[in-house]
Parts: structure tokens; sequence; C-alpha cells
């Protein structure tokens, strides 16, 4: 569990979107937010206060979280002095980057030194349990997609956003690095050893109120065969209640594989939901993320129309349009 | 490479099935294995001569391979003054337990003052490559399980055998720490990071002559919601041209899981056909392999002459029946 609330980093961030983690953080938890530290040349800005460290500390910050990414995922050099003073002031430091934050020796010594935590989120820090399949309490929602990066992050991220505003229990449950940042806790599943997949995904997600869902952040696609078995593993270990179809249009083959075709969306339904009933028999399909963003408005709005009388779920995109539709047909569960 | 010939460790097995590393080395390379090491309350027996430390290395043994599992993969307290001793009187350990010899600090002391070597056969060994589902040439048969542990390993040493015998080009690609410890080669795939289980099979299993099969060793089932991801990652990163359905039909419920029923061998196949299909198109269903040893040699018969009529397949136990049907199968592909 990383401490909040953060100071963000943004380094050096040539552009807007080398800042992602910091924007995601921005979007979905500006709570846990007091400012923004940049570096001379940063591009990016997250409408934050600007702070020093001394002021961010002043503020409540607790932890400093790496909001950037460079190329290739390193730890820059120049950023160095920043993350050490960090540390001697007293912050935590957090980083989704490939390049590790304890794998820098300077920044190990300072760390022990201080007192201080180094978090990489990417590599697991618990002992997951092998997954016993054990019927849980409480009520779980998960999205799976036709292809990777369709958009069931932020479908997460914006059900749970407006389940909590619409007066239900509910807590958003990541599964990578970007969402573990957001949210401060969660699983880093693609960096999970095999035979503990699921249970990682079943500790995540534990007994709960009757009336309290768990967003569960989706994985890979049961179509994409880099990563099919992390997204077998969400199901399984996930014990969803409910399901929802993401699927991004304008996608003219599966990621990264130029010899494959996405399936339909009849073939995902078809093919999720009786691999889900094996660990939940009263799993449903609940309804379509769509992103729409390479469509007119006009357009995204006939296609969502016709998927919704093609399927007979309801069906949005979760940015554009809300997720009023999918909340309802949650609430009905 | 691991000295023979071995002792079997079997501990304190709570059943046969616990002791399936052992039962392997057994059946498929005898010769290795020149007794066994039971403790009080071992119900496991692979009808070898019970002997003392002292007595298999008199005999000839050079290392005492683990040859049991517990639940996790864990090496037991109780375990530990035999494999102390085993090291003090000579012998090497080898094991495929998730928990690794070499990080018990008591047996690494005593095995470095001793000058004798700690073998952990599940530790990939190799950085495996994100898979790419390039196709690849050569042909590929993979055994999926209604269950774990109903026999595909088995299953597919016995191919591989009679396909050599036959004049076919064959090799048996294993994927867990039996296969390993049997062979000499594999991939520990319950022990690869989830990101990379598809690329580690693919690494198994490269292109090769048009008529040569790679035989995979299969992994847990689609149905075992503690492992099903990992033999995801096998349909999808082993692209098969034959699926081998795989049964053993006195099982009452899921391995380790009470509340979980088996599936059907028709919905295995309705499950896990349509999911190779999505890397080898021309993926097929070519036939049954049983375990039949909770039934009489009639009742056997009949079953599987009941299976064959019911599924149109080919339906055999391998173990007692051979594996003649399955390999006339794979020929005529």
């Amino acid at each position: 569990m990383i401490q909040t609330p953060y100071l963000l980093f943004l380094g050096d961030a040539p552009d807007a979107l080398a800042a992602k983690v910091a924007q995601g953080i921005r979007d979905w938890r500006p709570d846990n937010a007091v400012g923004q530290f940049r570096m001379d040349g940063c591009k990016a800005d997250m409408k934050l206060p600007d702070m020093t460290l001394a002021e961010a500390k002043a503020a409540g910050a607790k932890t400093l979280v790496i909001g950037v990414a460079n190329r290739g995922g390193v730890i820059s050099q120049a950023w160095k002095k920043v993350l050490v003073t960090a540390l001697e002031e007293g912050f935590d430091l957090a980083s989704g980057l490939h390049n590790l934050l304890r794998d820098e020796p300077d920044l190990v010594a300072v760390a022990a030194e201080c007192g201080r935590t180094l978090h990489d989120v990417r590599v697991p820090s618990v002992n997951y349990p092998i997954a016993d399949g054990v019927k849980r309490r409480g009520k779980r929602v998960l999205a799976v997609g036709t292809d990777c990066s369709v958009g069931k992050m932020y479908t997460g991220l914006a059900l749970d956003r407006d389940m909590r505003a619409a007066g239900m229990k509910s807590t958003f449950r990541a599964t990578g690095q970007t969402g573990i940042l957001i949210t401060g806790d969660g699983i880093p599943l693609d960096a999970v050893v095999a035979d503990f997949m699921a249970g990682s995904v079943e500790w995540l997600t534990p007994d709960n109120d009757d009336d309290h869902w768990d967003v569960i952040e989706g994985q890979g696609s049961l179509f994409h065969v880099s990563f099919s078995g992390v997204t077998m593993a969400l199901i399984h270990g996930g014990q969803p209640d409910a399901l929802i179809l993401s699927h991004e249009p304008s996608r003219a083959h599966m990621r990264g594989l130029p010899d494959y075709a996405l399936p339909s969306l009849e073939v995902l339904r078809d093919t999720a939901l009786p691999l889900a009933r094996v660990a939940n028999p009263a799993c449903q399909v609940v309804g379509i993320s769509v992103n729409t963003q390479a469509m007119e408005e006009d357009e995204a709005r006939d296609y969502l129309a016709g998927l919704e009388q093609r399927m007979g779920l309801p069906a949005t995109d979760p940015f554009r349009f809300g997720t009023q539709k999918l909340v309802k047909a949650l609430a009905a569960i």
C-alpha cells in the first residue's frame, strides 16, 4: 500500500503523453495529489500547484510518485538529485518504470538511511496463494476485451466513480502498474508467476459486503495469443458476477499481431461467459463498452444503437457518453 | 546434468497423486531409480525397494530426487532432517518444487560444506520472449484435460515413444518439473512470469521439419480455476495442429476444488478447440486418452468403446492399451 497523498513528479517530460501516469492520477484520484514537481524544460502540466519538495511536505504529501516515463522506462540521471533529496526530506518513492528503483544503489542506500520505502509497482510485493476457488461474498464485475488496450481500465475507473456517485458500494481493483499508482494498491498481474496468477486475483478481491462491488481492472484478451493466459486467470480468480464486453471498432488486427483478426463481440461473449461460469455459475454479460474515439459523435451514437439492437445489451462509450447504462445494469443484479 | 541413479524421496506424501514426480521417473526411466525413501505416514509407493540413505548409497545412488509435491510446492520442515543428512552422506539433491533448495540457508550451507549440488529444475534458466503468434513449421500435438493430473504427461511420453517406434519424427517437450527431471530439458511453465508464458511455449517448440511432431506436455485444465491460465498459454503458445482430450472418469470433483464438478468431454472439446483455432485454424481434436486405473479391464474396454461411439473419436488408455489408435490418427494429419 502506497502512502497518500502524493506529489506528482513530472520531471523533464517532453510532452503531455509522457506523463500519462500522472494524468491518470489527476483524472481519477485528484484528492491523492497535492501538487506537481516540474524540472526545467517540462512540457507536461497537470494543472496542479507547482511545489518544491518542502512545500509539498508542508501540504501533507507522503510519497513522490514518478508520473512520467522516459523512452525505455529508465530512471534518468537528471532525476536522481530530486529523488535523493525527496528521500532525505521524508518522502517515499513510487514508480511503475521497467527499470526498478530498488536496482539503483544510491536510492537504496539513501532510503535505508532515512527509513523510507521504494515502491516498484511493476514487481509483486506479496507471496500470493494458489487460488482455491472458494466462493466469496460480495459482487465483482470484470471487463473482457476483443483485444488488448481497448479501454478496459478506463471503463473500470469510470464505473467505480459513477457507482459510488450513485450511492453504491464499489472498489476499483487495479491489476496493472498505472492502476496501482492511481489507487495506491493492487496487483501487477503480468509480473506474477504463472501458478499464482488466479490466486493473486482472489487475494485482491476478498470477501466483502453482499452489496459491495469490486470493479476488477481487465488485462489482455482471451483472443490475444501473447496474453490470453493472464485474462483467463482474471476470469477464474475474479469469479465475476458480471462481465462487460470491451471493443475498439477501428482496430484492423489484434494489437501487435498483424496476422490475427479481432473476434466479433458475439464470439467474445460466447467464449468468455461459459468460462466465467466455471467459477461463478450466476455470471451474466451485462453490457458493452466501446472506445469510439475514431468516430464522429453521430456515427458513434448510431454504432452503439446498432450494437444494442444486435446484442440485446446496453452499449456505451464511457468516456464520451458516460456509464449510466452499465451502472443501471449492475444495480439490477 | 543431474547425476544418476537416483534415490526417490517420497516424504510424507498424503496420496499417490502427490508423488507423481517419482511415479514418472519410475515409469519412464526405471533404470535411474535404485529405490525409494519413505517417511512415517507416507501413502505413496513406487514398488521400489525401501532404502535408508546408507543402503541407497551402497547401491550406487548419486542424487536424492524429491519425488513428492506439497500443495504450494513448499519444502516441508518435516523433510529437512532427511535432506540435510543426505547431503552429509554424499548425495546431491534435485527438486522441482516452487520453493527452491537454494533458498533454504541450512541446505545451502551443508551443500557448500560437503561439496554437493542443489538442482532446482523448476527455475527458469532463460529470459523467454513475449509470444509473437507467428506460424511455425512442423506439427504439434497437445493433451488438454477435463482436470489436472488426469494423465496428460503420460499420454505425451507414451505417444512420443510410440511415434518414434513407428518411424515418425517426434520430440517430447517437457513443460513441468517431472518431465524436465525425466528428459533433462524443457520449460518450468508454472514458474514463468505471466507475460512470458505463451512466449516460453513458442520458444520450446520452434520451427522444425514439416513432418516432425512436437509432443507438448499439457498442464492444468481450462476448467481448473487455479491453473487455467497456464493451460491457456499452452494452447495459444503451442499452436497445436492436434488436441487429445484427457480424462479420469472416477474423479468426483476437480482436484483440490471440492465445489467444482468436472466438465464432460464434449464441453472440453467445444471449449478447447475454438480457443486453439485462434492460434491455428487447422487444429483438430484427434482422440481421447483416459486414465482407467480405477476400472477392471473389461469395464475399461466397455467404457472406451462407449466413448468412441459417443464422441466419434478414437479412445484409449495409453498405459493399459497403448497409443496405437492415437499414433494412427496423428499420422493421418
